[in-house]
């Protein structure tokens, strides 16, 4: 007997034939001898609707008021999932993060959890037999006020709750099979991928891979919850990400992520002086600009370039502050790129196997990719490269390290995870 | 400076323009110096779209699960509200029901609240210069489950906020100007009483007056709170209604008031011997049947004749329990007769004027109208007539006791309340 928490996204609960087809799934869960939580997020397309609305009224809404509105999503789910459940005569209770006690920041909009305090009440919810239905993606400040977690926020509740009543597994059901080796839509004969560390997981998602959050990721490796991500269409085993150990298939390269959501800026001729790359990325970081990859050439005639990647949606804010940056520091001139894209190669293994860059660099090199930007950590190498050929240089990649499987999907889903 | 809670049902919020309008009223009343909290219905039809997707689920949803999806609904209008107001340049911050603390009992649905308690949390709020926008229609119980309130639920939050926070007035907004002295879709001639005293009220509510929910004008006499009901769609005064005294107009007859929603049901030759009502209204009740006039005849072969009205939506529960009541106590035959209607005339002035009955029945008389039954309080007198006879009663009434008015309505609005 499992104690297991489920989530479910916009997508699976879309509709009240969907929200039944959960129900029985959470059912049978159930008399199989599961003790059951499901975490859920709002309706399909509720969440825009709700958006829609605020905007007729404000074009910028206050964001507590954004949260007050938004959390009502989530929370007409768990009822009509909890009515589900009993119309199909099993008990089930629905809680909205509040009452369950996701204490957050009061970052609203995206607040963070700090807490999870009400497991009590989950606990004993389950205790009389019931099934157990919590909001995703809401929780609430230290002075009682509601709060959204932001993209991802969901998941996050998931693995929260799990992490907080001590579950033996987090299930997250989505619409795709689970991670892949590689994003079926680029390479059909990528494999889906049994087990994943969370170091990982964690790559693999900062590099594009969007089935699962990076933030709930993170929670759960913070927290030890071991998550199955898996798909809500059919039954087949998903992913499980969870600590690395001895019998976790050792390939020292577990997949090929890219992401086409960056633009390159780049900075030329900074005068090349102690300091100088510090007052750049300073004054990026007081404009809120998210920075990925940094590069900045060697020096030889006193001044340098420096580039950077950055995701398209702060690229106002970039221009803005990268401007004032040449003005400060007397630069020769700046540009930015949109049409670059990231391909990177994630694996524990390759912090043992010596060469796997080398064999990179040369594997794109043979398929005609040129390389703008290179970095790397102890389990990844990612490269920045021109977006035309990103699709090319992941089907090289994917060859290259013999992750290609013999079966070809006739038929591929998108992979990229639900809302909220 | 006065402190004021007003209230605006669903149709007066039925769309992000009227919410904009709503918030432009309540920025007005802040800017003329008053401090202003505003409780909200759901809008216009979203409690009806809510039900039917829960009906969708289930044929008999759970009732705490019917609350938590019906409470949606009011937090959905007061996230936009505030939001409105922020928008106009002021500051406002929105409470669900279980935020400001609307205590209730456990009768999900229709649950009657037991105490205010965040009258603090309001009032913090008010002294920081927002305005303060509550969810009407909810409230929470003392194990922090959603209830709500039920039919007037949302008169009755913003009257038990008005109490809590010691208000000096609760406005009700509504889509009449007032409380009139008949039906003006009846009687064209009707005049809007300027004040009435909450025993009227109670009395003309409890008759077939809609504009005002019987219970927020039990709650408002039990605390003493004065309501100002007025239309939602100008500026004009409405009607006051708070207690009794020496300034009050006293008007012998405030007002006649009918209601078509009852039917009244008669048991024949019932054995006349002591405990039979009794038994008869025992059984209703545990049947769960409202009932609301009474007659039995005077008795004179040993059996005798027992009639009662209750409201069309108990019929169902009415006629299975009469069918028992009439096998047990081997009664002849009994009947329903749906087409009969109420009409009533209610005047504090009554206690002190003798007579009133007597003018009454002669006025019916005259205009042809048969009596069927009659029932009195101290400032009422109802009696049960043909459906058919209601408007032509009602119009014989109004002018007998000298309630028309030199002003005929050339257009009115239908005297009936807004929802929730």
């Amino acid at each position: 007997m499992a104690l297991v928490v489920t989530k479910f996204g916009g997508t699976s609960v879309g509709s009240t034939e969907r929200i039944m087809a959960v129900a029985r799934r959470l059912v049978a869960r159930k008399e199989a001898g599961d003790r059951v939580v499901a975490v859920v997020s709002a309706m399909g397309d509720v969440t825009d609707e709700l958006v829609s609305m605020a905007r007729e009224i404000s074009e910028a809404p206050p964001e507590r008021e954004m949260d007050m509105l938004l959390a009502t999503g989530e929370q007409v789910t768990i009822a009509l999932l909890a009515m589900a459940i009993e119309a199909l005569g099993h008990e089930a209770i629905s809680f909205t993060g509040p009452q369950v006690g996701i204490v957050t920041d009061s970052g609203h909009t995206k607040a963070k959890i700090l807490e999870v305090r009400a497991d009590r009440r989950v606990r004993s919810a389950l205790d009389e037999g019931r099934i157990v239905i919590v909001a995703g993606f809401q929780g609430v400040t230290e002075d009682g006020h509601i709060t959204t977690l932001g993209r991802g926020g969901s998941d996050t509740t998931a693995v929260a709750v799990a992490a907080g009543i001590g579950a033996d597994l987090c299930e997250i059901y989505t619409d795709v099979d689970g991670v892949y080796t590689a994003d079926p839509r680029v390479v059909p004969s990528a494999r889906k991928i049994d087990a994943v560390s969370y170091d990982e997981m964690l790559e693999l998602a900062a590099t594009g891979a969007r089935v699962l959050q990076l933030r709930s990721v993170e929670f759960a490796r913070n927290h030890g919850v071991v998550i199955h991500c898996r798909s809500s269409f059919n039954d087949r085993e998903g992913t499980i990400v969870r600590e690395a150990d001895e019998t976790m298939e050792q390939a020292i390269i577990s997949g090929v992520s890219h992401d086409t959501s960056e633009a390159k800026v780049t900075i030329r001729d900074v005068p090349d002086r102690p300091g100088v790359a510090a007052s750049v990325f300073g004054m990026l970081a007081d404009a809120n600009v998210n920075v990925d990859m940094i590069i900045q050439n060697v020096s030889e005639s006193g001044t340098t370039d420096i580039s950077f990647t950055t995701p398209v949606e702060d690229l106002v804010r970039a221009r803005r502050a990268t401007a004032e940056v040449v003005a400060e520091l007397g630069a020769r001139s700046w540009n930015v790129d949109e049409s670059v894209a990231k391909v990177s190669l994630v694996g524990a293994g390759m912090k043992t196997h010596p060469g796997v860059a080398a064999q990179m660099f040369r594997a794109l090199a043979d398929a005609g990719v040129n390389l703008d930007m290179i970095s790397t950590s102890s389990i990844r190498i990612s490269c920045v490269i021109a977006a035309e050929d990103v699709e090319r240089a992941v089907r090289a990649l994917h060859s290259s390290f013999g992750l290609d499987s013999d079966e070809i999907h006739a038929e591929v889903s998108p992979a990229c995870g639900e809302g909220a």
